[in-house]
């Protein structure tokens, strides 16, 4: 189901004005720095007091996406998942200003079917595991979480963003001539509703932080600095539930959205492939890629 | 699934009050004055520079849904739909006060059952091809907008009202003695959400425009003068959208309640032939036909 | 789908505090006084000038769900469906401070599996009966409603509650280490939407009736000596409406839910007996009961 439009100016368009006026300057994907550092791009402390582990995206300079982070990113979730002395996640960016940009373009361009196969399947992993995991999830949204990172984001169970009307949050794909495949879409409107998803998946809108309060796309806003602390003191609530009775309701509430990908997750993959491959897309992909590397420069 | 209460009191109710106190002066089936003319009902205005097409509704006095409004109405769009240079749709009215008044009363009243089910086929019709175009679609709403006006309104992408507290929108049905049928009520239920839905539907209540903007029934609320401009400005905004991106995650969220009438289009006719040819409901139609007339007089 | 933790710790948040910091006094499930008194546990008036029922719950201390209680009130609305001049219900409680505080402990608590079912049954029936009703239903919240009296609240068409933030309603049954079964979370979809749903179930929130408003836990709060005369003017603008037009409409708003409980009715019995009758259970429900009764003391 994914799909685009090739033109130019659809690839100019990365500084985006939303319809409240705000500078939209998160792509939808991003690029990340090529280095061959073996440096762990996540970092997870579990304090065995609480049974709270803090797992902080430090991939600079956008905690992009990549295989490589995906597949950390799951192991630790994965680790997290099976050690009975964790019962809640947080989950945040050591980065200033930026949670996640998003799927690392780097994945989708010049790739081999099977590698682009590879690499969609780890995002569905990614969603998989966090939509469904048994801990309490918190997102510390301390930064911009576009696209790839909004979907993290509201995999999570709670959501809680720094007030500042500079980040912005918001599955943008539309944007970029490319469709949210139908389980981001679910995942949103279970999150937001069907008529605000609709309006937010068709013009592919990057909400800031008060926007996305209103529409409840986040949960909470708090200053900037306590992000993180807000999210430890909220999730000392969410343990105070008891597990089982949280988890068996967490699993009544999600399965039936879960299990429709699970049930369509080679298909899901077959679509991304034959999309993201196509000479049209690769050649739009390009454009994207020098048109990022010219801004860093 | 459409019935009705033929009681005298019910059909004295065309004034009715909102739970609000404001006074409700549309009816839920509007009767269109008789003449010959061959004049459209409708005009379209496309401009070639922008993609976007202006479609005004100008069959006083209420643009009543008739067969042949419906039938010229549903022409234009396919026509619109088919021309590759048109990528946006508003949809206004010329007439004061009224956007439209919905279903035309004597397309109901002492008609065959084939001449009936060859109306209601055209009202199926006009919300098939309104819901589901391809085209970026805006109501500008210039006016009341009761019953099949509203079911034309949140068929479109996007609602803007004139922010006028004497206009009113909404599924009033029920109000009548009738009952919206199954894809009315999906299309409600997809806009405002199941609870607001329902207590729609079952009171068959109308809103002012500020109670419209409130539930989400409407997205935008300008002064009358500036809907059309309006219009134009936010069509701007869908337009920078990349249209096949935006036509896919369209039909992504439409599609089902779409095929849910598409296959039960027939048994959805059936329902209504046999309801509105009952003697009771013909009974009914004639007080409240000769009440209208009363009214004009 | 019922489950439990059964540590102490659990057993001993009766007293919780919600996230907005109100004291939320109302247990899951509650203990009821036992007497041998056959006089009736509710008492309903039918008004034959305005075809509108008061049925009130007059079963100190906390009018408690038991099976009698439960048995009573089936009888009751069975009553007032078959009779053609009852066209409205009212349910409200006698009681200061409380409508209900939810399902009868002493009716899971040492009984057998055969018992259990009947009593899950009369469960099951209350809602069914309540949410498919004929007549237009409106629960004039006087006190707090929690767990089953939340359950019995939003089984009806509309909530009136009293405007004290020291009385609060919902399914809080997580708190207390059980899983509210599918209807329970249905219902509760289909009136605050998921999100809400989601946030609420998996927390366990009870809400105080402001937070309940901003929800849409409930429709409206008026001054607690108005509950009863804001119902009984609501319910005038209910029968306002045509009935077989507004039943039609209720039952295309509701049919899905009722019949998804009516076709896994045995399972969703089975379901509960075999997770109450488990020894882990029984033990935790006695050290419940001993700190209830306890505190009475």
């Amino acid at each position: 189901m994914l799909n685009t439009i090739t033109s130019p100016s659809v690839l100019s368009q990365l500084s985006i004005h939303s319809r409240h006026g705000r500078e939209c300057v998160s792509p939808c994907f991003s690029l990340q720095q090529r280095n061959n550092s073996t440096s762990p791009k996540i970092k997870v402390d579990l304090d065995s007091s609480t049974g709270v582990a803090v797992l902080r995206m430090q991939s600079p300079p956008v905690n992009s996406l990549s295989l490589d982070f995906l597949t950390e990113f799951c192991i630790n979730l994965e680790k997290l998942e099976m050690d009975r002395s964790c019962r809640g996640l947080i989950i945040t960016s050591t980065l200033s200003k930026v949670f996640s940009a998003g799927l690392d373009i780097m994945e989708m361009y010049g790739k081999s079917p099977e590698r682009c196969g590879e690499f969609w399947k780890a995002v569905q992993e990614m969603w998989l595991k966090l939509y469904g995991s048994n801990m309490a999830t918190i997102a510390a949204i301390n930064g911009s979480s576009p696209a790839g990172g909004c979907l993290m984001s509201i995999g999570c169970d709670y959501r809680i963003m720094a007030d500042n009307p500079r980040y912005s949050i918001g599955l943008n794909e539309t944007q970029l001539g490319i469709v949210a495949p139908f389980w981001f879409k679910d995942t949103l409107v279970n999150t937001v509703g069907n008529r605000a998803a609709e309006l937010s998946l068709e013009l592919g809108l990057l909400y800031s932080a008060p926007d996305a309060l209103k529409i409840g796309l986040v949960d909470q806003l708090v200053p900037e600095d306590q992000v993180l602390s807000t999210a430890q003191d909220t999730m000392s609530k969410w343990l105070a539930v008891p597990d089982h009775a949280r988890q068996i309701t967490k699993s009544m509430m999600r399965k039936q959205t879960i299990d429709k990908l699970l049930s369509n997750r080679e298909a899901d993959i077959t679509n991304f492939v034959s999309f993201i491959t196509k000479d049209s897309i690769q050649r739009s992909l390009r454009m994207y890629l020098e048109m990022l590397k010219s801004r860093k420069a």
